[in-house]
């Protein structure tokens, strides 16, 4: 039996190296496009701003440690520049050589990858335009940063700052990759614009989420432009470059790096005559296998099906990709395993904050037509507030209106975000319910969480919603009804909605004959907790009352502006 | 209706607020002893340090907001001191005015909590000896801290030092709140020593998992004394305090924190003539109610049903306290709540460090004569090994043989230990298998985690571990069969097991004939890593082959001494 592996990062190294401890006497050959098998694409933008060192950290298991440890035929700098499925084999060009040979396979295993999208625009060809994927685009990145640049031009009277360094960045897409490029450019102490088409960075987050992860970076000077694609490039007057957009604007760049997205690498998939998905990925079934059953693919080439939509997407992330090759080795070693489908579990640092989710957003669920879920949001301390260190986490949970079950989590905050995301990514794993949530026995000390975590708390909430204890309204639904806001008068001052009647919750109950009863009364807070305990007493005394989700807190970043918004 | 609340802080605070959430219109009267509610009492070590600065900051609630908002009669400075369960009546006790009063009740819930053991010990009540339950203790040991003794004593001639503040503290008992102690003391400048009973710290580890914590300690310069139970106190000659141990040591003391664990509160039960059960908490069904069904009780005074091994058992944490409130707050009004009783899952700041746990251990499966379990240790990277700031976390796992159900997890370490305990809490509510543990899709990025999660590792460790790819020994059985070390002759010279073959891994191969076939060959590397693969070699050529489970390291800690553990 020879399997033949085709990509050497992620999928396939995890696939090769798990496929020998399953069977010693299996001959695998690995080839690999680029220099360097299993290296950490993750780690790339962090090896740019010099927050990982040396290029060699970035190296994780090396082509010698394949051949000694494994006994793998490990070849990198060798491309696959033909496949043919019916005779089953491969021809592989060796780079360094040039040399061309044919090889045959009883299995093939295609991990190509996904290659980052450079759309044919005007100029995208000039140098200092990058994009991130191997280790050799991190090391031209940094050697382009490192070196020092002659502006004389137009500078030579004084002869003051002819030469300096690039100063300028601007990065196209606001995604993972998109962001940590942000953040790992101002480290190196560049100043930083980043350019969205869409009306939103962090495509995995919903709108009004997403609007604070860019008011986060602007609050450090970071320039966001959503809604304005790229139309192309060109050299400015001072030997930079300018990056002009589709709104008509140019912006000077000493460096660009495109990170609009990726795109799975489906040549050798159509060279093969496998299926290829809607959604541009290779199809595969639950063991990884195409449509040639002696064919596997995984990783970020492969379509997958969402767990909790059980639609088809692309999810290029390192996790599922790892995953997936164990389960190649396993199921050509002859066992039974199945991959479960991605949630989308992601995860994101943007200086002090941490940007996370899992399961499905509000966004999927509207394209699918789906209207039995419901939403809350919440701003919990990250741990008890009394002891020193705790920040407010953003969180936005989305449940089954029918039974409860939760479908998707996003977390926004400074603090303890990678522990919550955690949680809720196990709980849908298991088909959790909110009320499940409610129960979860988590960790708590003072410097870790509360005794009802933020966990729990997002559980008690949607169980008040879902039992209909607290009757919600959402922002984008609020105009209609009276605005009852029970903060302190010095709150409402500082900041409320036009026309709300205010009356402090400790003075609720004695001035009930102050609200209609013939009219729904919509209750505004802070963060909807007072609001929640105004709800409880005005619905038990016979009005019709319904809590605003996420209070004045929500308000502050809905993406949808509501009919009294214009205070 | 008229429900009395006896205890003001966790689980009565929880409970009177929901309660009224619940129901306007019943009346709602809680008492409480001391002289707040709803204090944080999880803050009070915090607050002697000074890391918590204001005493105001452990006010969760006044009595003015339970009053104003909730709408409860709350007496603080009130204590129940009769209760007669016939004619559903208390007596209380104002211990402002001293006034006795009696009020009937429907429903009458108990919150007493637990109160810090204080044995009868010689010496017991000599000024400076605390325990850590109200934010009255507190205060008295940070004042007791903050002032200036009296050393004159045997010290007149040279007039140095005469006056000074404490310096030596002695903490007796090694649980949460005494390792809380320990670090709250060092920040304040004290030199610590802690004592303990029993043969380790944190109970609810297992020791070998717990000597780690005690080495943490001994390297922070903090005498640690295990096996040694405290036999009493007395003055020192300079005006201080000693503690006297069984072994007949006196360690010197200007402050003793008494925290050898907490017993039940249970006088007011027995005053209810309700059950106590055999571990001395109020019995209690999963309704929270008593033997009297118009008796409520919750929180570190109940005994609670152990979700994994279905024991009675007694655990004085917040969380749990929390919830019991809430459900007692639904089933009085008339709901199906039930407590799915404690997985007992606790962590501890301890400087740098966290301790966690979930679920049972191996002390307690041995205990209930349980075999049907198996466990692991794993030592992974918190995060991916090239982005700064990984360190190392040290896990044991512990799952059912027959069918894989995870049973417990413990972790240690520097960075993510609250993260991963919070995954396995709810893998184990959710009722997880290993398999399970396998394929969930946590949160990565490099700064985060790894593409296979720690939490992941443990699940694909386990699963080889139970499907049979990898049969594993502990260091506590190792000693009959060969021990093979795969790892570099440099790393063996540094340290090895007496008697060990040393043959590389990449060497493995090839040197196979070296090897007996008649003997069970157990195989050492740093982590169990190499190891594995030099097991998967072996076994698939035949041998009779063994991983010794955590390899060097686990054997660095490992509580029981194996019989070639003279090196």
């Amino acid at each position: 039996m020879k399997v033949i592996i085709v990509g050497g990062v992620a999928g396939g190294a995890s696939c090769a190296a798990r496929l020998r401890r399953l069977d010693e006497k299996v001959e695998i050959l690995m080839v690999e496009r680029g220099p360097y098998v299993s290296y950490a694409n993750c780690g790339l933008p962090y090896y740019v701003s010099g927050t990982i060192e040396n290029e060699s950290s970035l190296l994780v298991a090396t082509e010698q440690m394949f051949r000694t440890v494994f006994a793998i035929d490990c070849r990198p700098n060798c491309e696959v520049i033909g496949i043919n499925s019916k005779k089953k084999t491969v021809d592989l060009k060796n780079h360094q050589t040039g040399e061309v040979t044919t090889e045959k396979y009883d299995k093939l295993v295609l991990s190509p990858g996904a290659a980052p999208i450079r759309p044919p625009l005007p100029g995208i060809d000039l140098p200092g335009i990058f994009s991130v994927r191997t280790v050799a685009d991190a090391k031209n990145m940094r050697e382009w940063l490192d070196r020092e640049t002659d502006r004389s031009v137009g500078n030579s009277f004084t002869g003051v700052d002819t030469v300096s360094k690039p100063k300028h960045a601007v990065v196209v897409g606001g995604g993972f990759i998109g962001l940590e490029m942000v953040e790992n450019l101002v480290h190196r102490g560049l100043e930083v614009t980043l350019i969205e088409k869409l009306n939103q960075v962090m495509p995995p987050l919903d709108p009004e989420m997403a609007l604070l992860v860019k008011r986060y970076m602007e609050k450090r000077s970071i320039k966001v432009e959503v809604n304005d694609g790229v139309a192309g490039f060109r050299k400015s007057a001072n030997g930079g470059l300018e990056v002009l957009t589709e709104a008509g604007k140019a912006h000077p760049a000493d460096i660009v790096i495109m990170a609009i997205g990726v795109k799975p690498e489906t040549a050798l998939a159509k060279m093969a005559g496998i299926e290829i998905g809607q959604r541009g990925g290779i199809r595969v079934n639950e063991q990884m296998v195409t449509s040639n059953p002696d064919i596997f693919a995984v990783g970020d080439a492969v379509e997958v099906k969402d767990f909790v939509t059980s639609q088809w997407t692309l999810i290029p992330l390192a996790g599922p990709a790892n995953r997936q090759g164990r389960i190649v080795a396993d199921v050509i070693a002859g066992r039974k395993s199945k991959f479960r489908g991605t949630q989308g579990t992601s995860i994101c640092k943007l200086f002090e904050a941490t940007i996370a989710q899992t399961g499905t957003n509000e966004k999927v669920l509207k394209q699918l037509g789906d209207t039995d879920y419901e939403k809350i949001y919440l701003y919990p301390n990250s741990h008890a507030g009394y002891y020193p260190g705790a920040k407010i986490l953003v969180i936005k949970v989305l449940f089954r209106k029918s039974n409860g079950k939760l479908l998707g989590a996003q977390v926004l905050g400074e603090d303890g975000v990678a522990k919550r995301i955690d949680s809720f990514a196990m709980a849908i794993q298991m088909g959790c319910t909110i009320y499940d949530l409610e129960e979860s026995e988590l960790s708590y000390a003072p410097p870790y969480g509360s005794a009802k975590d933020p966990v729990n708390f997002a559980g008690m909430v949607a169980a008040d919603v879902l039992k209909g204890d607290m009757p919600i309204i959402h922002w984008e639904a609020v105009g209609k009804g009276l605005v009852l806001d029970v903060r302190n008068p010095q709150e409402v001052e500082a900041g409320g909605y036009p026309g709300a009647v205010n009356i402090p919750l400790p003075q609720l109950r004695s001035r009930l004959k102050e609200l209609p009863r013939d009219k729904e009364i919509h209750i505004l807070c802070r963060s909807a907790q007072r609001a929640y305990y105004a709800t409880r007493i005005l619905l038990q005394n016979g009005f019709k009352a319904k809590n605003i989700s996420g209070g004045m807190l929500a308000r502050s970043h809905r993406a949808v502006e509501s009919s009294g918004d214009k205070s």
